[in-house]
């Protein structure tokens, strides 16, 4: 293929998988599609113990490490309303979040690798990931051992507000950690009239709410980044009658492992003080995501030259309290994860979302560029 | 009938009633029972304009003035869980206000003053009233004109709390003015992780609850009373999205008409103001109920004298934060209600809501003796 | 004398009380005025280890039992603004609470019974108390012997709002239980732009303050009374550095020994909770000041028969949120406390404070009539 | 003089300073000195309007463009206790922030540029500037026309955090805005028994503080920074009497100019609403401080090279939420701002703070090597 047919094929493989989205561990089809495009590419799939996901080595012409790609592949929850012709056809469900494009770019990526394989140092693994979303995936494939000996790992994500053709690289923490909580206050129900009866709840969550409010506006040092939200509560059920407990979910957002500890520290203290002030019992259980995403200085500078090499414009990108499972592979392995232009209307998770398909190949070339400047410069744990 | 005879044969109303609750304007076979109850007494029917509840009129041999009896005839959305032979029948309908009680004791009145027309120095007008529980029968029974002409009404109510034998007559305020209220506030939802891009009416809604609370520590006078609870609040569907409003319902209970003004006065400034804090648009919605229930000093002790007549042991109650339409009638006529002691042991609108039946007779002789004696002193409005 | 005569020397007496006022437990020139004025009609003073006050017996003619009559004498840290003729000449001391009209009514008391002293049927004992304003002078007339054997007590209080030959009588509960508290968050002084670094006490006050209203708007019943106030508030020295503690003070008013502990409990654990939620340390103090003025039934009754006998308007008063030490009497002995008319433009304890001297010899009539009614009925404990 | 003879003289001057610090604009004796120092190394004085500070030229040996270099020289209101030797022998005034160090290394800098005058490529202005300290020393010094023509400006701050040797040097945002406000709340005064004929400003500060909170945990961005911190609340005179007003102060910090008018925007808000909902009057008093001081991306690498030449450990600093005038300048004109490690204990503002003598030679060295650069660079605008 000629770069112009390869565009054209990367495309038609997005538009497949934009129609058939899967949701997380569920993307048994979009499993069989990769496994057959990578089939036709006489790329050899690896073994593996997980039921979705398709892992796949290119092994060059020289010696050389291992150095990983991963692409996310799993689909959202979401009723599309973008009215493109290629929109999904799964009710419901969505590719909102541009893993189809991930996904097509890691494919592009493995045609070029595979058609320099001769010339390459060392060995490069594709990681099609599934359920990024429920933020287990990238666990899953670490326990089954797909990222074994490998030395250094790159991935990437669509950003819709950057143009095509910019890319955001950083070095340090780029995505949030991401744990959820839930509160049940248990006081005690009365007549609304009778309030002395009783141990009102909701006036309990209300100084609750309150009080949650200080953890970011006192506890956590205005140079550094955290957010609670309290973002459902729900109690009562009728207006003559004051209800005998009430419930609260929530979620903390942190880039920093001790402003992690130190804001769930001060939560806890917060409702147990606040439920022992209005003679509540309160439950709290505390769900935690993935840790907070932490790019290596080593491979960011590497693969922000091989990003200027394709012309890519390299910013700085800001942050995002969004976050991300990539973030288990950067515990273990030295690697970063890039911010790449798509040039959308809509962020992630939105019913209009959308790529700009002309970046899809610029993808595949910096993924391509990238894997092979670390194998070239023989980077090294 | 001798005594015997009646208590047997009021008992027997009672667990009819019992057994076949209807909900507010729902009263068809219950209006049916009590016209056939009164014909068979030879208690001719007064026309009305409502689908439900019953007026007849007891015209004595001698001149004099109208006096009013009322009863209250419905029933309650509650499952019955008593297990008495007698329980409802009518799944998720329960008289479990003790309505039957009151119907039964005023068709017992009636019959007490049926047998001694000649003698009564007036009329006593039967005032079966339908949907007290909604808190507008009272209003609709004023309008049909049933009380044109009557000068001084009486009405009682079961109370679990005292002994039968005992019976609450206090002048003055004895019942609350029953509001109720609803607010939403429409804030901007956003995701979890940037609430600045929202207005969070969680977060409003919390200092909302809160900032309420100093209406009764500080707008009412300690020596007054009122009662405001918000007794529910919904908001949010899941973890990581700031919803976009919030809903919150609840009651205030007041027994003075300047309070009353006072708190809805301080509710609708607290709710408008802490909305403006927040970036929030409030809206409010009032439901007015029945204003307090104030017994007219004059009727108030004819009918005490009359139950010490009775043998009745008279104590002054406690006020009830509850309401009770009666209280509509009192605006326009002289009279009192009563509390009535039916050694319960749950209060009202439990579903083990139960009275002690030896207490409908002497129901019946006090309606019946109360009634005589307003007639026998002329009073006049 | 003559009544004219009479009213003339005790208005007189009035004024001379309210040109030299005197502070608590500091009446010693106002105890010589009225041992002067006793010994001018030859009633015998009582030997008392107190330093101020003055304590007389009258025995009657017959046997019977003792009655006392209480006033209190001293005045109030208030710089006097009523601009009268007979304004306080001491600088900053008023009888801004109509202690002088007290005195002058219980002098005038003494006269009477004096002049019917053979015809007394028992002893009455003129208590002209000490330091009411400071909660404890009652107490120490107690522990100073001078209630023994008495058999009931009696006192007033001049009533602003109440005209001239009106008078408030009521059993129960007429006046406050009158507590206070201090209450000192410790926290960790901080940079202001580093609050992290410190515990925000000023952040924990708000929050406690907020939670404080609770207790009166959910804990204690509506048809109870309770204020909690916080009045006075200090923390912080400049702009830009959050200190490291904050200081409270408050009053809390209840009618009901039960109210009392309930609110003072929650008030502990509200304090400790909320301390607990923002890692203050929390040191409260708790001054319990006289219990709330409970008026006993038989006494209350046979003084309401004798004011009607006085031609007083006899009027059932709100109660009220102030204190009186004359509660402590009241624990032990059988008695009334009176709210006196005196038609006075501003309240208790205001710089313009007056009172209407024409009622002092109704006052005094009162007094005189009640001892004498209690006697005659031969009142027992 | 050399090296050593240097450093001895840049300390004494240093010890000098020390011991007789003066407040902000009253720098008479210290500009007196500056100015007896520059006299003697023949450095002409500029003409000025100011009371204090001294402005000087350095004119090269050939032609270029002229760079600022800035020291502030005022000291503080604080009580030195650090037990020097050259220990403050002023009162309560202390060169706790260290301008005594800036102002000699700035003399030594005078002293290796006067040295090397002919082979400067332009003119260096010396700007010892008052009352920093207040946060509008700068403003005056621009107003008095010193930095006309000036093409590049440049200054530093002794930072107690790291070490001797090693330098801060970051473009951007350096540290914060700095404001100040004042909030009063007048409500209405009323007997602490009596809240409901008042309007307690106590119960309104507490819900105001408790709001305040949301502007940094909701309204800012979790990636940017921002401090609003309530410093001082004072309200009510004794326990039993609800103040009429109460008086709140404060500051807040912010580094973007939008993030700072969002944040007082948000507060008069809040400010006005929560007063709005307890019926009190609010008055706002608001004190803009200095900007944010951002460092220009031009100037700073210039001087980071600089730096690095002098054998400098240059390091990326943590920003402060501390503030700077010489933001000011940085309006105008390029240039930057730089944190120099003097190994200190405590930090700045604290009564034993200190600095580790032998930075100051390397301070002077770096400001002329920075100044030389900047005009070798022939630096422009």
């Amino acid at each position: 293929m000629n770069q112009q047919e390869l565009e054209t094929f990367l495309i038609s493989i997005r538009r497949h998988l934009h129609q058939f989205p899967e949701l997380s561990n569920q993307e048994f089809e979009t499993s069989k599609s990769i496994e057959k495009w990578l089939k036709e590419l006489d790329i050899p799939i690896r073994k593996t113990t997980l039921k979705t996901g398709v892992f796949a080595d290119i092994k060059g012409g020289k010696p050389g490490p291992i150095v990983a790609i991963r692409a996310d592949i799993d689909a959202l929850p979401i009723e599309e309303k973008t009215g493109l012709p290629y929109a999904s056809k799964i009710k419901g469900v969505m590719h909102a979040c541009g893993h189809d494009f991930h996904t097509a770019a890691l494919v592009g990526a493995a045609y070029l690798l595979k058609k320099n394989q001769s010339n390459l140092n060392g060995t490069v693994r594709l990681i099609f990931q599934p359920a990024e979303e429920l933020g287990g995936g990238a666990k899953h494939v670490i326990e089954d051992g797909q990222l074994e000996e490998v030395e250094a790992i790159i991935g990437l994500h669509n950003k819709p507000g950057l143009p095509v053709g910019t890319i955001g690289i950083k070095e340090g923490p780029l995505m949030a950690a991401v744990d959820r909580f839930q509160i049940i206050l248990h006081g005690k129900g009365s007549h609304a009239a009778l309030p002395q009866n009783g141990k009102d709840p909701i006036v309990a969550a209300a100084q609750l709410i309150t009080a949650i409010q200080t953890i970011v506006s006192r506890n956590v040092s205005p140079l550094q980044s955290a957010v609670v939200s309290v973002t459902k509560i729900i109690g009562g059920s009728t207006w003559n009658v004051i209800p005998g407990n009430i419930s609260l979910e929530g979620t903390v957002r942190t880039f920093d492992p001790i402003i992690r500890e130190e804001v769930k520290t001060r939560l806890y203290t917060i409702v147990n003080a606040i439920a022992a002030a209005f003679s509540q019992e309160a439950e709290i259980n505390w769900f935690s995501g993935p840790p907070p995403l932490v790019n290596h200085t080593s491979v960011t500078e590497i693969v922000s030259t091989a990003a200027k090499e394709q012309s890519l414009n390299v910013i700085h990108p800001e942050s995002s309290t969004a976050g991300e499972d990539f973030s288990y592979y950067l515990l273990d392995i030295p690697g970063t994860f890039a911010f790449f232009g798509t040039n959308g209307q809509e962020d992630w998770h939105h019913p209009e979302f959308t790529v700009d398909e002309t970046s899809i190949i610029k993808a595949a070339y910096f993924l391509y560029g990238s894997a092979r400047e670390l194998l070239d410069l023989q980077i090294a744990r």
